[in-house]
């Protein structure tokens, strides 16, 4: 085993490091974690909002290790060397360019996926940093669907406010009503017709009416940066029958997706029930015209400071109580669009916790 | 010289895969680029959309690759056999994982940095994008301008709408204005007092009146993903003696700067003339009580599809026209406050286009 966990990055993209340190900074800094130490190491500009900000036993300034204008590797071996590290566990997505400074110079590297297992049992803090997320994304499911409500048919497309609604319109809606609950969304899925059959299409233009609109939301709090997600599939008119009885199958395997949820579960077994039962319905997944269709992707991923981490629903994963993962089935066919119904659930002894208060049956709005 | 240029990452994390191939995505996938033909390598399941969006020459699905549930090292080996590819340059931030297991199977990895120096020199497109993110911070910073107009002292404080004015709640203010012009910012900074002497402290709790308050803000536009940056200082009620000399010191360095910008000019000479003159101007960079306070960074960086990206204001940097780069000297000290400007310029031939039009004079509202 490694003497000491090592990270260099910038936690605005390296969650790893956000995690460890709960300090957000745009700007790469290093970490190290010995035995139960952390250690953290940052230039004098940053210093003193780190003192405030970062959850960390050391804080070390740049400076103090190195005098001037520090070679950044030269910083690292000083600091291993104080710890007595000779020998580091890192990422797999550790920079090759410093793996390979590190090595030449004979620190031992060691791949460890993940660096923090823990990182997948949320604790209740976390908990409540994602159910804030998700409360963010009811408001602005909410305020989407009053559009919808005032909105009316027109040439088989939806008029609201004197123009045809965009998923663009309804994407800012969106974005607007989460910057008020200090959220934010990189890339909220509007989309319907052809379009909804790409599962991760944003959606470009006009929504059409009578068919499936899939809205998949998936905002950041800025609070603790973690991510929550929603998917609902509405109409604005009446479903074909054909996309109704898609709705339907979908609504009843992701029901009973959720029901498989719960300690001691294998994720990866959900995942195959949710295949095997869209297939026995009627719904194959094949390739037509060149295009896969049907069922194109896993039933779910685990969220957090992630929009995807662990667990995913893989062979032989085992749920445990405080992971959080989306159940999501989803059934996509070009000429008829897309239905996706997706969940966040807390895994618990007994079952799950749904994170989603908003109603999966079919919003069907005259 | 490698015989293809290499990446492993996604593109909402990866700016280098984002500028190779404009199509933004949240899972990992390859790109390859070997003399100028870009191939990229994706999954079934974002086949589809990368069709429509990603630019790239060559566009293969894995499963082409390798058919089914694909060992991804296995993946990257045929792509280089197809190609005739035994050694490739990453940048320094390539996973060390997938490096060592491509070095281990006999190709030859080689660090480029920056892996497309092109990416520094922003086209007419990009230049709109930035100034897209520029107009849309205006448009906030003016919003926020109106809340200090609308607003009272009172008790040393700023009082509005029946409670003291707080960072977040102007920060809350400036996301709603981005998210209407399709812009997200990450960390605004709205700072006073001491908070404000910590160049980036956020910002928390009651704002001061008569301390400079500096506002620091950097949206990313969601249409093409790049930034903007500006800062301005701005004074509700009358600045003490010292803070006011502070803000001219800047106020004229930060112009003085501006005027060296131009293509063939050194960017490191600038930020070196920034430090002698705020000196010369009586503003020393000490450390008064452990606590490094003056001119306490750098006169500025880079602007793209990153925040903080090439150039740097460090020595022997010859700007480019066409190099976006930030102009933002400031002073901190504990006691007083801190003061920043800083300007986003294009740099050009004869000199620069500035894409800040708000003016650098102090605004002092009563």
């Amino acid at each position: 085993m490694a003497d000491a966990k090592f990270i260099v990055g910038s936690s605005d993209k390296n969650e790893d490091l956000l995690f460890a340190t709960k300090f957000f900074a745009c700007d790469d800094f290093v970490f190290m974690q010995k035995d139960e130490r952390k250690i953290m190491v940052i230039g004098e500009f940053e210093y003193e909002r780190a003192k405030k900000e970062a959850k960390v036993d050391e804080l070390i300034k740049d400076t103090e290790l190195n005098e001037k204008h520090p070679d950044v590797i030269g910083l690292y071996f000083k600091l291993f060397k104080e710890f007595g590290v000779e020998s580091v566990a890192v990422s797999r997505n550790f920079p090759a360019g410093i793996a390979k400074a590190l090595t030449d110079r004979g620190i031992k590297i060691e791949f460890q996926n993940p660096l923090f297992p823990e990182r997948a049992i949320k604790t209740p803090e976390e908990i409540e940093d994602i159910k804030r997320a998700q409360k963010a994304t009811e408001n602005a499911f909410r305020a989407v669907i009053k559009i919808f409500e005032a909105s009316e048919i027109r040439e088989g497309k939806i008029w609201y406010a004197g123009e045809f609604l965009t998923s663009e319109t309804l994407r800012l809606t969106f974005d607007i009503e989460l910057a008020k609950n200090n959220c934010v969304a990189q890339a909220t899925i509007i989309s319907s017709g052809d379009q909804a059959a790409i599962p991760h299409c944003l959606g470009y233009g006009p929504l059409l009416a009578s068919s499936p609109i899939v809205m998949d939301m998936f905002p950041r709090s800025k609070k603790n940066w973690y991510w929550s997600d929603m998917t609902r599939t509405i109409v604005k008119g009446k479903l074909s029958d054909e996309a109704r009885e898609m709705y339907q199958a979908v609504y009843e395997t992701q029901m009973q997706c959720c029901e498989m949820v719960r300690a001691g579960a294998d994720y990866g077994k959900i995942h195959e029930f949710s295949k095997k039962n869209l297939k026995g319905l009627g719904f194959e997944t094949i390739v037509i015209e060149s295009v896969k269709q049907g069922y194109t992707h896993s039933v779910g991923h685990g969220v957090g400071l992630e929009i995807h981490e662990e667990p995913f629903s893989r062979p032989d994963t085992i749920l445990k109580p405080g992971h959080i993962i989306t159940i999501e089935p989803g059934l996509y066919y070009l000429g008829i669009g897309g239905v996706r119904i997706e969940d966040t659930l807390v895994v618990t002894e007994e079952g799950y916790e749904n994170l989603a208060s908003i109603p999966k049956e079919l919003i069907e709005l005259p």
